[in-house]
C-alpha cells in the first residue's frame, strides 16, 4: 500500500453518528452536533444520527442498523474506564479487523492537548463487514482531535477496503 | 440453583425468530414456520420474524433489533463449517455468557437422531443484555430437535437471568 | 499417555473447597460439607474450606490462597447463567489449560439424573500452574454427580502433571 | 444442510498424518501406522507422513508444510493436560473454525469404551484455509475410536467446505 | 467525561507494591523502595508491600490479597518477553478492563529517556473489580517515569471509577 | 532487565524475510531487497527469503519452516486493513507474546514521517517458540522505518529471550 496513490482518489461518504450517554440527549448533543458538521464540512453526507444509552443492546441496535446504510460510523461517548462505560467492550468484540494505530494516535494528539488524562480513554477503530467504526470519547473537544485523524484519512480507508471488489 | 424451584412458575416469553439462509425466503422458510409453531403452541408470543442472508451485517442487525422487543431469539441457519455459515462467529462474539452446554446436548440429541453427522452443527446458546439467543442448524429436523431443549428450559433460564431484579 | 498405567499409583491429595454463595454460610453450607466428607473419604485431606461471596475478588483471592498450599481446589457454586453467576467468568480466565472434557461429562451424567436443566451449568476444569481447579454447581445433587466423577480422576490428572518434574 | 445429500457423493481425499510424541519414532508409532491403514482402508490417500517431538515449532511447520498438499490432516498426540503436551495449544489458534462436536463425539464414544478417563483429552477438530484439521490422543485405542468418526464424516466435511467454490 | 472537573477532588488513596523478581528481596528492593516514597510522597498511603518470584501463583496471590485491602496495586517487574516475564500474561486475563493508554504513554516518556529499548516493555494497567492495577518494568529508572504517569491520573481513574456508585 | 547491561553483547544471527504480496516476485520485490541489505549490513545473516501471496496457509508455512533454522523472521507486507490483508491476523494469533511497544514505535516513526496514514498499519512483533517475529508493511519506506528499529534491538530481544537457557 502506497500511502500517497490514493490521494487522486476523493470520495463522499455516508457517515453515521451514535452518541452514548446518560446525559445528553438530541438537543444539547455538543459533540454530536460538532461530528455532523465535520461529516458535512468534509464532503461527506449525514446518513443517521442516534443518541443512545450507556446498554451494549441499545449500542449494537443503533450501530447494526446504522452499518446497513452507512459507510462509517463515528460513535461518541463510553470509552473511559467507569461503570458505565461500555461502549468499548460491546463494540470491539464485532469487530472484523481492529485498527489500533487510531486509538495510539488520537491518545498522542490528545496528551499533546490535556496531558496524562488522555491515556484514559478507550479510542479505537476497527472494520465490521467492509464498514469502519471509530470509538471516540464523547467530550467537545475529544471529538474535535479525533475528527481532525478520522477525516485525514476516512478515504483513504474506504478505498482500501473497497478497491480490490472492483466497485470504485 | 435447584432445578426443580422453578417449575412453579410459568412464564409466558415474547420470542423472536430469526432465519439465516441464501436459499430460504418468508414464503418457502418450512424451519422458521416450525419454530413460530412451536412459540405459540409451548404458550409464548411470536415477538419478531426476519429471513435475512448469510451474512454478518445483516445478522447482527436483525438480532439486536429483535432484542431490543424480546426476552428470547432463535436464530436457525449457518452454524456449519462452509464458508457462507457465518452465523456462528457473527453472534458468538456478543454473547456476555455462552452456554455451551445448550450445544452439548443439541449435539447428543442429534447424534442419537442422525449418527454422526451430529459432530459438524455449531449449535449453540448465550446470554445477551439479560436475553436469551439461541443458533440452530437450518434443518427442519434440526430446529424440531432443537425446540424440545429450547421450550423445556427457556423459562427457567429466564426466571435465573431475571429473579434478582426483582421484576418477577 | 494409556488410561491404565496409572492406576498402579495411589495418591493421597490436599484438596481445597470454596463455596460460593450469597446466602450459604460455614454452617449451612451442605454442598461443601458433602465435598470435604468425598475428599477425606477417597484417602485425601482438606487443605482449605472457604465460604464466600458471589464476587470476583472474593472468588480469586480465596482460589489462589488456596491453591499456594494444595494440589487442587473444588469451587461449588456460581456456575449458572444469572447475573450473581459470577464463578465461570472469574475463573476460566486464569486456566492455563482449559479441561472441557469434565464439564461435558459433568452436564451428560447431570442430564441422566436431572433432564435438560443439565444445560444450564457452566460447570468445567482447568489447570492452573500445575493445580487442578473444578467448578461445580452448588446444589448438593450436583456436587455429588461432580465428585464421582472427580475423585475417579484426580489422583489420574495429578500423575499426569507431575510425572515430568520427576518428584513422583 | 441436509445431513443426506452429500452421501450420493463419494470423495477420495488427500490426508495427512502427524505423529506428536516424545518417544515414537517411525519405526514404533502403532499409532501412525493404524492411522495410516485408516486412510487407505476407507479409498483415501496418505499425502504425508511426520513424527515430531513435544514442540509447538515442530508441530506448527510439520502441520502447514502437509496443509499445502493435502485436505486433511490428523495430528495424533499430545492433547492431555502435562507440561509436554503442546499440541492442542499450539495448534487451536490457527483454526478459524473449530468444530467442538468433534470432540464432544470422540469424548462420548471412548467413556463408553474406557469410562471417565475420557474427560482428559482435548481431542478436536477445525478448519484452516478450508483444510480440516483433526487432534487426537496419541494411544492406539484413541486413533481406532477416533478414526470411526473421522472417515465417517470427512467426505461430507469436505463437501461442506468446498461445495460453493464451484469446483465440485 | 471532562478532564478538569476531577481536579477539585483530591483523594487519599490506599495503594499496594508488588514485587516481582528473582534477585531482588525486601532489603535491597530499590524500585518497590522508590514506589513506597513515592505513593506516601503523592499524600496516600502504602496498604501492602511483598516481594514475590516470576511465579503465576504467587504474584496472583498476591495482587488479590492486596486487592482486597487497597484502592490499587502497583505490580513492578516481570513486564518483559525473557521465559521467567510472566507478569503481563499472568495478570492481563483477569482486568475487567485494560487501559492500553497507559502502557502507550508509558514507554512514549520512556522512549524520550533510553531510546527504542522502550519498545520492550508490556507495561499497561487495568481495572478489576473497581480497583486499578499497574504493571510496570522492575528497573528503578521503569518506576519513577511509570510513577509520573500514575500518580497524576490515579485519584482522576479512582473518581471515574467510584463516582456511580454514591460513595464519594 | 536493565536496558544498558546487553550493550556489551554483540550477537550476528540468523534473520529470515517473508515478503507477502499479491503483485512482488523475487526479481521486482524493492522492500524484501532492502531488508537483507540491512541483515548483512547490520553483522546478521540471511537465514532465508521467501515471497508468498496474500494466503494464510502460505504465509504460515513459510514462516515455520523459516523459524526452524532461524533466529528471527521479518514479515513484509499483508499489514493494512484491505481484505487482502491476512498477514496480521493469520500471525498474531501465534505468538506467545506479543510486544505492542514495536507496532506503537513504528507508528510513531512513521506519523513523524507520512502522518496520519501511519495509524493504518497493524503492524507488530512477538515471540514465538524462542524466535523473534516482526510484522511490517510492505512499502519500501516502512521496511526502511521499521528496520531502524528492528536492528537497533534485535540483539537485545535475542539476549533477553535466550540469557536464562545458559547457551549465551
Amino acid at each position: 500500500m502506497g500511502h500517497k496513490e490514493h490521494k487522486k482518489h476523493r470520495y463522499s461518504l455516508n457517515v453515521g453518528v451514535i452518541t452514548v450517554s446518560s446525559t445528553r440527549d438530541r438537543e444539547n448533543d455538543v459533540s454530536g452536533a460538532i461530528l455532523k458538521d465535520k461529516i458535512t464540512g468534509h464532503g461527506h453526507s449525514v446518513c443517521g444520527y442516534e443518541v443512545v444509552k450507556d446498554d451494549k443492546l441499545e449500542i449494537l441496535s443503533a450501530l447494526f442498523n446504522m452499518l446497513k446504510s452507512c459507510d462509517a460510523v463515528i460513535v461518541n461517548g463510553g470509552t473511559g474506564i467507569s461503570r458505565k462505560d461500555v461502549t468499548y467492550d460491546s463494540v470491539v468484540s464485532v469487530f472484523d479487523k481492529e485498527l489500533v494505530g487510531f486509538g495510539e494516535l488520537f491518545r498522542l494528539k490528545s496528551y499533546e492537548e490535556i496531558g496524562t488524562p488522555a491515556m484514559m480513554s478507550r479510542a479505537t477503530a476497527g472494520v465490521v463487514a467492509g464498514k469502519i467504526v471509530f470509538l471516540t470519547p464523547g467530550s467537545p473537544g475529544a471529538v474535535c482531535t479525533a475528527s481532525e485523524l478520522i477525516f485525514a484519512e476516512i478515504e483513504h480507508m474506504w478505498y482500501e477496503l473497497h478497491k480490490e471488489k472492483g466497485t470504485i
